[in-house]
Formats: C-alpha cells, sequence, structure tokens
C-alpha cells in the first residue's frame, strides 16, 4: 500500500442543510478544506444516555491535508452546533497527482 | 501516516430503508457499532452472473473498531438479506480524540 | 492495522445523473471496477478562480483494486467532463474475504 500522499478524507455530521454549508463554506474560505461534499440528509442511528437515537443528519466529505488536519478539527469544534462532534479522518493512498496537489495548494494559508 | 488509532469507518449497502434502520439498529445495540449513517437511496452499478446491473441501494457507513470487526462482520452476514452482502472498512487515521474514545466505549460490551 | 488487501475505496464527483451513470457503467463494463455506488445528489462547496463556488455534485464510491488504479484513473480522465476532476481512493484494510476475492475476481481482464 503507497500510503502517504499527506491527504485525507474527512467525515462530520451536521443535522441540517443550513449548517452543513454554513461550516462547509468557512473550512474552504479558511483554506482548511479543499472542498467538501454535503451529502443529502440521511439517517444517523446512534446510542446515547442509554437510549437508541434515529436522527435526520448530513454527511459532510471533506479533502484535506493532515499538515493541517489539526486546524480543521480546532475549526470544526468552533463552528459546530454539537458539543461532541463527530470528526474522523481516513488516509488518501492513492490519487490523481495534479488533484492531490490542487488539493494541498488550496489548503496552503 | 499516523495509523492505527484502532478505529474504522466500514461501509455495507442494503436494498431499502426499512431493512438498512433494522440492521443498523441490531448493530448499535449489539455494541458492535457507535454510529451508523445511512445514506438516502443512490444506484449501484455492478456485473452479476455476466449481466450489469442498476439497483436502488443505501450506503450505510458504520462507525466501529478493529477489536470488534470480526463480530460486528458475523453479525451483518447473519442479518443481512443478501447472499454475499459488501462489508469493507477502512483506517481511521485521524480524528478527534473523545470522539473516537466515544467509539471505543460505545463498543464495548 | 492490517492493511493491504490490495483493495480501495476511490471516489470522484459528477455534475449530474446521466453522466454519472455513464461513466459508472463503463468503468465496471472495462472490469475496472466491481461495483460503483452513485449517490444522490447533494453540494460541493470549493474555492476557484478566487471564487467559493456551490454545485450539485453526484459521490461516486468505486470498489477497485490497487493493480487497476491506474488504469482506472486513465479512464476516469477519459471519460469525465471536467478538465480536472476528483479522483482519490483510500485503502480497504478489512474486509468479507469472499467480497475482497469478488472484487478482484470483477476486476481481472
Amino acid at each position: 500500500m503507497t500510503d502517504a500522499t499527506g491527504t485525507l478524507l474527512a467525515f462530520t455530521t451536521l443535522p441540517d442543510e443550513a449548517s452543513a454549508t454554513r461550516l462547509a463554506s468557512s473550512l474552504v474560505e479558511r483554506r482548511l478544506a479543499a472542498c467538501v461534499n454535503i451529502l443529502p440528509a440521511g439517517t444517523s442511528i446512534y446510542e446515547w444516555d442509554g437510549e437508541i437515537h434515529q436522527d435526520p443528519e448530513h454527511v459532510l466529505i471533506i479533502k484535506c491535508t493532515e499538515a493541517r488536519f489539526e486546524r480543521l478539527q480546532n475549526a470544526i469544534l468552533e463552528l459546530h452546533p454539537y458539543e461532541l462532534p463527530e470528526i474522523v479522518a481516513v488516509p488518501i493512498s492513492h490519487g490523481l497527482p495534479p488533484y492531490l496537489q490542487w488539493i494541498k495548494e488550496s489548503t496552503t494559508p
């Protein structure tokens, strides 16, 4: 596995389109995300305080870099309506070189 | 790439909302998944028995751990309507520490 | 992290259902993708030429192999309506063995 392109797919979830669009736009404007895909609303199922919850949520797929992930995470924490939002990321191991380069250039301060 | 957080994003697909909700709820109730995002129905294209198929499917994104992946897989096989369901997982290499901790605590028996 | 199953989840995005279906079908017919999930239209937010863009897009999740990724990438470049399409992939580290085998067999020329 040729890993370590230095880029990541990060994921978070938002309760509605308006807050998803605000957060995604801020991350791109702050050059912390090159591109954010806001998926149409689905349903999230999870347990909280001993009860199974079933809530409408939008999944966001965030193209970003390892180098800026800490800042991305802090910005999401600052802007997110939840106390403990989902913020996870998986490593991009393969990609179109000029696209990977675009991710890096778009997230360079 | 700082990998090995011990957590994973697993993916499977279901033919309709009802079976997707049933499977997702069972995985959370059995403490095999911390959270499952059921995406709205899309279209899956694949070849089977020499023919290209185009079927409506829901993608499920499952937050889970490496330690419990085998059990998660067995539960999906037990509960899934397909003979050979998609069950794949990618490693979470980065994430908000308390959220990653929540994934682990939510999937501890 | 037990990585290197030799299989990947690749991602690209398309502006509409028709072009998404055409591309996905071609990748499966050419045995470059075992299965493609076309997600329903969401919204992509990104910066291009100094402006923040907000466009409807379909995310495609492509089950493929490392061995054939280069060819998959070239086929997407050939067929895609964009000049610089998103083509990234993340490593599948865990999966149902017969399903992973099916991915490999479905993408063997």
